[in-house]
Formats: C-alpha cells, sequence, structure tokens
C-alpha cells in the first residue's frame, strides 16, 4: 500500500532572512498556531496578521513617500489654483522647499493633503495615485517607491498567506493612496487595507451613484487610532503584528492581549549603509518607548543589518 | 490520450427558487461575469457582492430584531441601573411596552441602544451577542432568531462565493451585533460585515490592550452612507448589490455605476402567510422610491410568494 507523506510540503520560506532567533521566532509562531493538533492552534478563519506600512514593509526616509505623492500633486494642480499663489505653505509645496514645508508641522502636512487628496472621485483619485507609483523615483536610490519595499517582508506576508493568515495593512497612510498599488506589490486586496481617511461623500449622476472624497478629516489610524480601527474593520484581534515605531506600540499592545498565542514583532532600522538608521530620536519613525515595551514584554525585534541579507528586491 | 472535462461542474445551485426571470437574472449575471472570455468576465479578486441584512437575508418584522436583544439587555441589566427607573424610556424598554418605546423615535431607540451596548469590552460584548442569539425566539414563530433567514438568499450567498466573489453585509444594523453569528449563519467573516458603529476607545490593562465599546455614534451605515462605507471598507464598487428598502436604493445606484456589467437585486416582502408582506407605507423596511427606481432602471425585484419555494432554512 502506498503511504502518503502527509507533512507540509518543504517549501522554503524567508529566504532572505539570515538564520537567528528572530526569523526562528516568526516561524515557532506560524508552526505552533497552524500545525493541527498543535495546543496553540488556530482556526484558519481567525488568524489575522496586521502590518504597519511606512517602515514596516517599505522605506520612510527621508520622508514619508505620500507626502512626495502630495507635493507632486500640488505642482501638477497649480495652474489651476491661482490662490496658492499667495499661500506661502502651497508654495512651498509646489516648490518642493520640504524644509519650510515642515516648520508648518503637522497641521500643515494635513493642509497639503486635504487639498490635494479631495473634490475627485475616488476612481480618479485611484488613477492618479497608479500613475504617480509606476513613474515616481526616489531621489537618493533612483529606484520606483514601488521598488523600495522591503523583500523579507514580502517573503513574510507569503509565509503568513500560505499558513492562511489574512494579511492586512494598518498604516497611518491614507486608504486611498495605499490600495491602488497593494494588491500588486503586496499581494493584499484593497478590503484588507485600513488607514486614515478623509471623509466622503456620495453623489447621483444620471441615476449612478459615485463617491467623492472630501476635505474633513474622517480618521487618524496612528497610535491608540490602530486597535480601534482593527475593531471596527476586522473585528477580530491580529494574532500577529508588525510594525517599525511608537505609533504601532497600541497595535502591538493589542494583539499581546489576544487569548492564544501571539507575535509582535518590530523592524529596527539600524542598517545606514543599505537603508536608513534610526530610532528614538528620529522625527520620521521613532521608536523608543516601543523599544523598552519590546524588551520588558519579550516581543521580537528585527535588527535589519544583522537579520535581513536582502532589502530590496532583485529586479 | 485522456480529455479532460473543463467544463462547470454541474452543481445546482439555488434550489429554493421557482424558476422565472428572476432567478434568471442572478444566475445570468454570475455566469456572464465568471465565464472566462465572457466580454463581461471580472477578475477573481475584483468580485464584490455587497447584502443588506434586515429584510434581505433575514425577517425584520414587526421590528428589527435587534431592538428586541436591546430590551432584552436593558431588563438584565436593570437590577444594576436603579436611575433607570425614573426614566420613561429606559422603563418603557424594561418593561417590553414596544408601542411606548417607539413613541421616542429614533432618538430614543438610539438611546437604548447607546445604554445597552457600550461601556463594555469588545470581547464581552460578543458574548452577550452569543448568548442572545442562540437562545431568543422571536414570539410569533418560535423560532430562534438566527432561524429566520432566508433560506433563498443563504443559496445566494453560497452561488456567488461557489464563482469567487466576496461576500459582504452592509447593514443599517450594528457591526457588533451582527459579527459575532454571521461566520456561522451567513459564512461570512467578522472582516466582510459593515454596519453602524458607536465610537471605541483603547485602553490598557497590564500591558496588554483593549477595546472598549463608548457611547458616542461613529457612523450611521444607511441611505447614502452605505456606498459611503463600502467605499472606506472594501475600496471597490460591488459587482452585485442586494437590498429591501428605500435605505438600500444608494447602494444600489451605486453599484448600477460600476464600469461592467452589474446586478441590483430588491427583496419584495409580498408574502403575508409566510412571512410578512410591506412595501410602500411600512415604518419598517419601507419599499417606496426603490421600487420605482428599480423599474426604471431594469434591476430584479424578487417576489418573494412567486419566487421563494421556500422561506426559512427546514431543520
Ligand atoms: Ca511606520
Ligand atoms: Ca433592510
Amino acid at each position: 500500500e502506498e503511504v502518503k507523506d502527509v507533512s507540509e510540503p518543504q517549501i522554503e520560506y524567508l529566504v532572505s532572512w539570515n538564520e537567528g532567533p528572530n526569523k526562528q521566532s516568526i516561524i515557532d509562531f506560524v508552526k505552533a498556531t497552524t500545525t493541527p493538533g498543535s495546543p496553540d492552534f488556530v482556526a484558519p478563519e481567525d488568524r489575522i496578521a496586521t502590518f504597519d506600512n511606512d517602515g514596516t514593509l517599505w522605506s520612510e526616509q527621508p520622508y514619508y513617500f505620500q507626502l512626495q505623492f502630495a507635493i507632486d500633486r500640488v505642482k501638477s494642480m497649480a495652474a489651476d489654483h491661482p490662490e496658492w499663489r499667495d499661500d506661502e505653505l502651497m508654495n512651498a509645496a509646489a516648490m518642493g522647499d520640504i524644509e519650510k514645508l515642515m516648520s508648518f508641522g503637522e497641521e500643515g502636512l494635513l493642509k497639503i493633503v486635504m487639498a490635494t487628496h479631495s473634490g475627485i472621485s475616488e476612481e480618479d483619485f485611484a488613477k492618479e495615485v497608479t500613475d504617480w507609483i509606476n513613474t515616481a523615483r526616489h531621489p537618493k536610490t533612483n529606484l520606483l517607491y514601488k521598488e523600495m519595499v522591503f523583500q523579507p517582508m514580502l517573503e513574510v506576508l507569503e509565509y503568513f498567506r500560505a499558513h492562511d493568515f489574512k494579511t492586512f495593512i494598518v498604516s497611518g497612510g491614507g486608504i486611498d493612496f495605499m490600495r491602488p498599488w497593494t494588491k500588486e506589490v503586496y499581494g493584499i486586496p484593497s478590503e484588507q487595507v485600513i488607514g486614515s481617511s478623509l471623509k466622503a461623500k456620495f453623489e447621483l449622476v444620471d441615476g449612478k451613484g459615485q463617491v467623492i472624497k472630501t476635505d474633513g478629516l474622517n480618521f487618524i489610524d496612528d497610535k491608540e487610532g490602530k486597535p480601534v480601527a482593527i475593531h471596527q474593520h476586522i473585528g477580530k484581534r491580529p494574532n500577529a503584528a508588525f510594525g517599525n515605531s511608537d505609533g504601532d506600540l497600541a497595535m502591538l499592545q493589542y494583539s499581546f492581549g489576544t487569548s492564544g498565542k501571539s507575535l509582535q514583532v518590530y523592524i529596527h532600522h539600524t542598517d545606514g549603509d543599505r537603508e536608513w538608521a534610526y530610532d528614538r530620536e528620529s522625527p520620521i519613525g521613532r521608536l523608543n518607548k516601543g523599544l523598552d515595551e519590546a524588551a520588558a514584554n519579550g516581543w521580537t525585534v528585527v535588527d535589519m543589518k544583522s537579520d535581513w541579507a536582502t532589502i530590496y528586491p532583485k529586479n
């Protein structure tokens, strides 16, 4: 009689990860929660993994990539907005004067996002984003921004999905800025992308409905907002949560409160040669309290320099 | 050489539907959008079908079932809330005096929902809902409320999913009231349930996070709110949308604006013997403008009495 080998096929996952306790902690978690008969087994429909985006799935230096998109939108929209000429903030954006722009603080950034992300149908906005993500390049690397995603994290996404986890993005970035490309780049469909959002309204045109993005702020998906957004969108705690900054701390603490076995991972940017090195003092992606909490709770802190054999996908 | 039969297996779907143009319109839509080579083919990852809940997937008379849940919560919570004794509204609820309760209008209902659905962790609330849905019975039918789901619609859900549509609930009902049982009853996981919601907050207890439902109103998922919620949660237009009242009209118009082939279905409650008969004048589930729009646009209007061979699942 033929004996079938029912053990897991020996596909090699996480090939861009160097061997070590951090890689092992991810593998141990997935094996413990997905192996039938394991005391930590989680039913497939309850397997949820959440991932921050900026600094966790792709780079975020010297400033969030979405800000560059907004600046590029200001430039292309400026001709139709003569009123911006006398506006110091919009002028700084149109000129690409980042230093000046940053001097307006978060309020200034929000104003630029409002001006460039609203008054447009969801389809037209998606087209603007798609055009940008397929052409815009990062000034330091000359790579397309969408090529500055982390190869080891693409492998984590694939590894989790191969084990029936649903993978979600939970980002402070704009939900409509991410959705047009997350399926192609990360394999994550729009309905599994959670982010910050502006308000929207319904309009009827010739008996057919459409949704228009408006300039009211709907939700900031950061810090304590992340678990609240997960509650509202998913309705289940994440068994695993990945982040890179103090903005992810509440999400990791929420995952840490899962009744069964759970996994919390911080990506620590330690590689100034291949990417950027920053943590406790960085204005972008500050990781300070999170590092302390990770140490206190035994969470996984990935050292990009030593844990990752590759940073960006090779073309 | 062996020739493989690659045609669709002849599983019989929609067995509780009588033959006729309404059943056929559903089948025609699914075949057109899922048969490879069809001019109306939709890629599997873009197949989205949205379903209203009250009156579309289960009954809603003589008043929304969630109101009975809230009333039962008031009764069980009353001993701990002596301040309710002097409150006319809460008293009416505790007494089950529906007529009196209704005299307070929507504001009164909202107040009862706030009082019974907040100040509780998401897990504890889910447990309350689960206990109720597994025990509470409808006074007219003596069935469990969860047995008063429409067998023909369960078959529609299954038929769509078998053709790689993702099925979503988009209901005016409370999101946290539905999620604990939609997977078991409808096969729809919590992350595919969209509904009205209260606000929530994050709390830290012994280093672990939890989400507490609070008494602020977050979102009313009704009328023009439905397409907006679909935009925020899913980020794609529904190729197919099912509803039963004017509260679903905007959702159907939104689906109707899909660039490709789409399907809009109204469930018309015409069977006073087996269920309830109501439409243009009903205070619950009014279908007035929607009937006119359906006729004008050629949408499918299901006649429960003649189209459905069965109403509720047979045990
Ligand atoms: Ca981040
Ligand atoms: Ca309804």
